[in-house]
């Protein structure tokens, strides 16, 4: 039994984008190949400011999109034309947006309303204005369609997909805790790792830049909002009405004198004549055995939700974690004392695709 | 938009099975309520010796089985008479399996080739013969039905669905490795704690038993077949074609001279005899500055099953467990040096149900 195909679009081929175009031709073969087989069909790939599309519906090559990208000569479509153009595919649409536009994010509600269904990992429309939030998942409702975006929190790891499950199954979520961001956990473990020194924090940073763990402008990490973010989604999953990242206390690491640099580069000059800040916190941690992690917590009861240093025991979990790792607790009635954790890395552009391709194969499972 | 009813069928109503009755009925009422509703009927309650079964179809109050069984006079029927009133359902039917009986197991095929999905935490079919794994998932696809089994290792941790994210999305999983019980957990983390004595062996379990965290005779948990079971399902998960699992070493804890023993009771009384030999091993884990672990371990690459006693350093996350918590750690290519990892409770009647619960979900979800 061979049935129609199932359309997909991708918009954003960087990192992620490109890795998920591996993982998808992986896919697409393997459910060619199943009894019943499924297919797939690839039918647009649109980046910045260029875009490729299956004028007839038939699947594009994942192989050769990239180049197809580079050569293209066609004048860059306003999104309207290419809704239009998934509108009128002769079958079940998935868009799987791999950028992190806020503005593609607000057109979510009418995509999913119009029965496209979305897999993501922008984190952009899940923890902006909570008013897009309740639209984009009563717009699915309308729609019949379907909305996942695993990625945005942890990358790959089963994050938002543990939490939703102990949540529909009748678990009471008490308090989420960990470490959400592989910039800022690097950061930590090389500032102050257990039983070692660590370096100062401007050379910190000035190491995880170099190593690519940052963004090109270490600001938006430092900042603390992506964690923010990242927390907004989890508590609202959780059933808190969070209004916005800057609803809550979120600490940024850049110093208030630093806060009107005009560019990144700017800010890296200048950030050593403030090491004596971090040198005091590091140092007060160590008097009392501990040392200082950036973390996100919820505390489900209490509706508070923040972000930003705190000390922890050596011999803590958190304080043990390693290299750019992610970790999250969940505790909850159920699990007692012990949380139920997940652990791993939450950052990198297979991870991240990872979670992208497993929402897919969920969604084409419930397309069927 | 309200649609026909998922007739649900529960057999098994101990531990696991009346917190899965709660959890069910939970469920129901969030399912009928939400915009579009769907409903849900239980039809049939079994256990060993009596039934419940709603003569037309309509739901039975899930809040009223127990009593209705413990009060039931109608003769036990037999399995043939139960699925022909679950092939005659007027709609797609769920069997959910919360007993631990092989023959029910062997009949999964039959079950699931008559178009009846399947949602348990039974290990014994997904760990006996690989010809009856092999029957089930064939008769799954042909009676295009489902079989979800989350809870066969791990309760309710995400270990099954994440192993097999990272299978469907094209990781290569090099390494699984990890405490898959919560007994043998219990009983390690007290018998050599970390910083800490602990007691002889014979009487840590004692105290396992007296907890609770013993099956009722400790030789079902000793002999090492609960996780060989669970390292069988990764394992073939994985790829790996495991004959059984008795087909690779597994480490028993019973010694030798004991193994003749007509009685649990008479093994407890005769197991303080042969302290020696696990204090012999604990000594030596403690002279190399390590502790003593029961685990299960996957090498895919050289097709390698084992289970049995380990040494781990002390600031190993095996040796750092806490109180009868699994952990499971993947090693992918993916996730590099650092494995994927979950943790927390591994056993217990609310969280084995709990991933019951999370695959009905996901069978509705399918099935709708």
């Amino acid at each position: 039994m061979s049935s129609q195909p199932i359309f997909l679009a991708i918009i954003g081929l960087g990192g992620v984008g490109k890795a998920f175009l591996t993982q998808y031709e992986h896919l697409r073969q393997r459910l060619s190949s199943q009894t019943p087989s499924t297919d797939l069909a690839l039918i647009l790939a649109r980046r910045s400011k260029t875009q490729v599309l299956s004028e007839r519906y038939g699947g594009l090559d994942a192989s050769k999109i990239l180049q197809q990208l580079d050569e293209s000569k066609k004048p860059f479509l306003p999104f309207d034309a290419i809704l239009e153009f998934l509108e009128n595919a002769p079958g079940k649409v998935v868009l799987v947006d791999n950028t992190s536009d806020l503005e593609l994010a607000k057109q979510y509600p009418t995509i999913l309303g119009k029965g496209i269904s979305i897999v993501t990992p922008n984190k952009k429309g899940f923890s902006d204005d909570i008013k897009l939030w309740d639209n984009i998942f009563s717009a699915a409702s309308r729609g019949n369609s379907h909305v996942f975006h695993e990625s945005t929190v942890g990358a790959g790891l089963p994050v938002i997909s543990t939490l939703t499950e102990l949540i529909e199954t009748g678990d009471e979520v008490t308090k989420i805790e960990g470490v959400f961001s592989g910039t800022m956990s690097f950061l930590f473990n090389s500032f102050q790792p257990v039983g070692g020194e660590g370096g100062k924090f401007s050379a910190e940073v000035k190491k995880a830049k170099d190593l690519g763990y940052t963004e090109p402008d270490p600001r938006d990490d430092l900042n603390g909002l992506d964690v923010a973010r990242k927390l907004t989604i989890l508590a609202r999953i959780a059933g808190l009405k969070v209004e916005s990242p800057t609803s809550f206390p979120v600490q940024s690491l850049i110093p208030k004198a630093l806060e009107s640099c005009k560019s990144g580069d700017e800010f890296m000059e200048k950030l050593p004549e403030h090491d004596d800040e971090m040198e005091k916190l590091k140092s007060e941690a160590s008097k009392a055995g501990k040392v200082l992690r950036f973390v996100g917590s919820i505390d489900v009861g209490s509706k508070s939700v923040k972000v930003g240093l705190e000390q922890f025991d050596t011999s803590h979990p958190i304080a043990a974690l390693k290299g750019s790792d992610n970790i999250i607790s969940f505790y909850t009635k159920r699990y007692g004392a012990n949380p139920l954790i997940v652990q791993g890395a939450g950052a990198g552009g297979e991870v991240t695709a990872m979670g992208v391709t497993g929402d897919l194969i969920k969604v084409i499972r419930l397309l069927k």
